[in-house]
């Protein structure tokens, strides 16, 4: 696993959402009021374009080297780009085949959306996944082909058994500033935010809302 | 560029075309009917799917290893299985970055509709690409976003230039039994199918139909 990553304010982009801005603008406006981290998100994107959104979304974190970059589910792109990281869902390639690719330095977070699949990630040999995404929080539009919704008691049950098994987990799915604070107290290591920022008109006054919002809820390790 | 890439004949796979049948079963008996190269393609599908996907038709076509196997996009698909080499899209990754990912001994193609994006190809460093996919003959619906259609002397023409250029050249979009001795006579190394076997009530007759319609067409290097 990478070092130092910090999953406190994970934004996860949609360059649909962030329209007419650019995703790179809205990153650097997003880190500047307090995401930690970013995740690189087109499913509707060719490889060639995901590889130059890629690239200028690191181009616009190079400041801000603790601010780690991770790429949803393109292998090759993270590989091309040197990427902190790799995040797949149920659909993508498994976290085995991931690493194998990626090596032991790489974080790879995968999603899960019940116990069962948690199960998967947790009997994984040690060092193959870093982080798990649990998800959806809520149900939301910008991921309609998600499941359940795991809600508060869900997400707290599963951010229980990841911490556990000496994994990171972070929620994702709806969450907003009126819900940041409940689910940061649910036991995660951090929350994903998609459109509460790159819909946001301001995404540092979203980024700076969200933070003010967790302050003090997220349990140290 | 992979010794031995013989794409007279070379199948690009469309996985609901060939249903109810599984692909790996219409590859076999592609194969012994006479396709001379495979290429795996499935634009749909996440890249668990493609991987599995990939996996069983390598293992269709382990028997047969001068039958090479080619990823549709998936750099990653195909450093995991070891496929002999990719085709890339003009979306997709562009060649120098597949080359730096696959390394010197794949077999590396491109899809081109057009004398400039052969220029952009023929411009690469030697040895970057290896082949050509010239594309569409004439529109196709299993590729509706392709561009318009080259017919025969469209075709000729970048073959020609293709072959002067050092790389192989194959044709593809709407070729047939009807048409493929007209394809294939245009200079090109091969012709790409997809409907006309992936779609026929029996691959193995249609892979011998078409074989037979090309003998002596291909102009031999």
């Amino acid at each position: 696993m990478r070092a130092g990553f910090d999953p406190r304010l994970y934004l996860v982009t949609d360059t649909l959402l962030c329209a007419p801005r650019s995703v790179p603008e809205v990153v650097a406006a997003a880190v500047s009021g307090g995401v930690t981290a970013v995740q690189v998100r087109d499913k509707t994107a060719g490889r060639r374009d995901l590889l130059a959104l890629t690239r200028a979304v690191q181009e616009v974190l190079r400041p801000t080297p603790h601010v780690r970059l991770v790429v949803n589910d393109a292998v090759d792109v993270a590989l091309l780009t040197g990427a902190d990281g790799v995040h797949v869902g149920q659909d993508d390639l498994p976290a085995t085949d991931v690493r194998t690719l990626l090596g032991p330095d790489a974080l790879i977070g995968v999603s899960v959306g019940s116990p069962a699949e948690l199960d998967e990630v947790l009997a994984l040999p040690a060092g193959t996944a870093d982080l798990v995404g649990l998800s959806p929080v809520w149900s939301t539009p910008t991921k309609p082909d998600a499941g359940a919704a795991l809600e508060l008691d869900g997400t707290r049950a599963l951010a229980s058994r990841a911490r556990a098994g000496g994994l990171l987990s972070v929620a994702i799915g709806g969450i907003s500033a009126a819900t940041a604070a409940a689910v940061a107290g649910t036991g995660v290591d951090g929350i994903c935010v998609v459109s509460d920022i790159c819909a946001a008109a301001d995404p540092a006054a979203a980024a700076r809302t969200l933070r003010a919002a967790m302050a003090g809820e997220l349990v140290a390790r």
